[in-house]
């Protein structure tokens, strides 16, 4: 089976294309390597030291024998994209290929048209290119569990049964995104569910949480073979920032009250749901939504557990609840769906003390690669 | 007040803009004039002898001493868009200025790319443009009817009081749109709620059913008033386009079945829904949409109710249920609330033997002026 995994120089993508590799598929990466650009103009950079695609690549085919064809290029040039499908002929498209930082997004006009010029253009042209030539190749998409935003009922995966004046139909599920980056994902998933019906296209969307963790299996072979852990303000997500927050003796940036809570899950267990919508594809015509995490957390209560296995290793923590930069419910209720990928088998790691001290310990290692500057967040959804 | 018409050189925003002109409003038109270039492009055009922009302003000053100030130019460039904000200082924005065909959007992927992009960017750009420097004013916006598609639960205005498992809100009404152009439609709604729960703006999104008719009082007053009136199969509409074939003895196309029910209303109350929406501001922070039709219809009864009135002047009607170019239920149940215009105080124009006659009798009138290549649709959707 031959995978494609566009944006596969990415933090998910890259753990992906090693795990599918090991697995046996046939793994080729397409990436513009705009993240990295990204990267340079904010002056931030990843606090792992990560090898260029080129030479991670090498490595891997040297460790394992194992080779990954490459295709740099952006999808949003539609010529590049076709002829990269054509040459790699997948079997299964996994789209990681978009911006995804929501403070990236709310930095001011232009960064919110990048973010959704180019991930909804991105998508479509994938669509497009699948309709015209790949029409029974499987993709995977990379949605996020901020679709939803934070109603007051239950979340459900992708679809809701809505009983309304005696009548009944099942819907999709009502979004309620809280940045213009959300937003695209939501646009997408439109455009995805509408394509699907017109075209019996067959797609697999990836509502996935907060990804923690740095280490997989593969990634972990080898130093040239590393991941990237964003720690700044724009890219850096909860507990990935708070452990390296901790591990340089900086309180950890609690935005508002803490109360939010979000679905999180490790990264091991990402790349293995990237391998279960892959090998259980959608049938023909199928928009099929699962919603990938774990475990469900406040930021609040995630501090203190950070707090705490910090203090273990002889870490002194703290905790600042700064003003949160964002324009977001800080008390609300939460519950969502996660039974599709359990019911593929997806065995979770659930957040533990060793995972914690792992991350620590890791971010203790690279802690002279922290610019400081870059801890605070910058961008405000108000300015 | 003064009110900027976006679009004002378009079939509902000519009509808008005069009727407000007419009201004692001062009007402005942003107009791009793309739909001129796109006609041109596609071949085809308006029933109807349009005058430029430039002169139709001047006769509506010489016959009522109403200025109307011009902007020609695109909102996807924001220097021009905010220039032209500064100069005109509007108390109300009126929203007609995006891609509003469903075929267009689906001619190919570089037509369904420059309609999302071209909807999307644009009102971006009006979002940030309120946020940076004219904050209370009240965006008027249209939507359409073809967000919701047809689901098999009453639709209602936006939103929907949703019980599941014990618990209660009230969310976005889910939307299954029928096209990339109505999908583009689904993308601005996401965004301009977005936009008003973070910064506080204040939207009307009018969810519209489907125009008919083409004289209103003031398009009426003088031939080079005169408004457009589509035919062809990209941007002609169901009923104008039935009566132009029966004024010029082609069969009416009704698209499969023709049991397709949807939303409609008489542009004379397009004029005066935009009138109320703008007399009635939202407050800031709200995000409020109303479904502006007036009368549903199923399109095979349409196309009976015009072979009567066909008959009855004289004309042999036959109707043709032509292979569907859409995919799109036939079938379904439909049933939309109206009520928010209503109680703002909309007396409806419901559709009429006279208003059926009239628009016969122009049709007639026109009638060398029609392109037969142009009649029978040649965007597919599956194509």
């Amino acid at each position: 089976m031959r995978v494609l995994v566009i944006g596969g120089d990415g933090y998910c993508g890259w753990a992906t294309a090693l795990h599918l590799s090991n697995r046996g598929y046939e793994v080729g990466i397409l990436d513009s390597l705009v993240r990295r650009h990204w990267d340079m103009q904010l002056g931030a950079d990843t606090l792992t030291p990560i090898a260029p695609i080129q030479q991670r690549i090498q490595r891997w085919q040297d460790l394992t024998g194992k080779k990954i064809d490459l295709f740099i290029g952006d999808i949003n040039n539609y010529e590049f994209l076709i002829d990269a499908l054509r040459r790699f002929q997948p079997d299964s498209l996994v789209h990681f290929g978009e911006q995804r930082s929501a403070p990236f997004s709310m930095i001011d006009r232009e960064h919110a048209v990048l973010t959704q010029v180019n991930n909804v253009v991105g998508t479509l042209n994938l669509l497009y290119a699948m309709k015209d030539e790949f029409p029974d190749c499987h993709l995977v998409k990379l949605g996020t569990m901020g679709e939803y935003g934070t109603p007051n009922i239950d979340i459900e995966e992708g679809y809701i049964t809505i009983e309304h004046n005696g009548r009944k139909d099942t819907l999709p599920y009502p979004k309620q995104p809280g940045s213009f980056y959300h937003a695209s994902k939501v646009h997408d998933s439109t455009n995805i569910h509408l394509a699907c019906r017109i075209w019996g296209l067959r797609v697999t969307d990836l509502n996935q949480g907060v990804v923690y963790g740095v280490l997989t299996e593969e990634t972990g072979m080898d130093e040239m073979l590393i991941n990237r852990l964003d720690y700044d303000g724009v890219f850096g997500t909860a507990l990935n920032r708070f452990c390296i927050q901790a591990a340089i003796g900086h309180p950890l940036t609690v935005y508002g009250s803490g109360g939010q809570t979000r679905a999180f899950l490790d990264i091991r267990d990402t790349v293995r749901c990237m391998e279960l919508a892959i090998a259980n594809p959608a049938q023909a015509g199928e928009f099929r939504v699962f919603n990938q995490f774990t475990e469900m957390f406040n930021v609040g209560d995630l501090a203190i557990m950070v707090k705490k296995a910090g203090n273990a290793l002889g870490l002194n923590v703290e905790i600042n609840n700064i003003d949160n930069p964002r324009v977001e419910n800080e008390q609300h209720y939460f519950n969502a769906k996660n039974t599709n990928l359990l019911e593929l088998g997806l065995q979770p790691h659930l957040l533990s003390d060793s995972l914690l001290d792992s991350l620590l310990n890791f971010a203790v290692k690279y802690q002279n690669r922290v610019d400081k500057n870059h801890i605070l967040p910058k961008v405000s959804w108000r300015r």
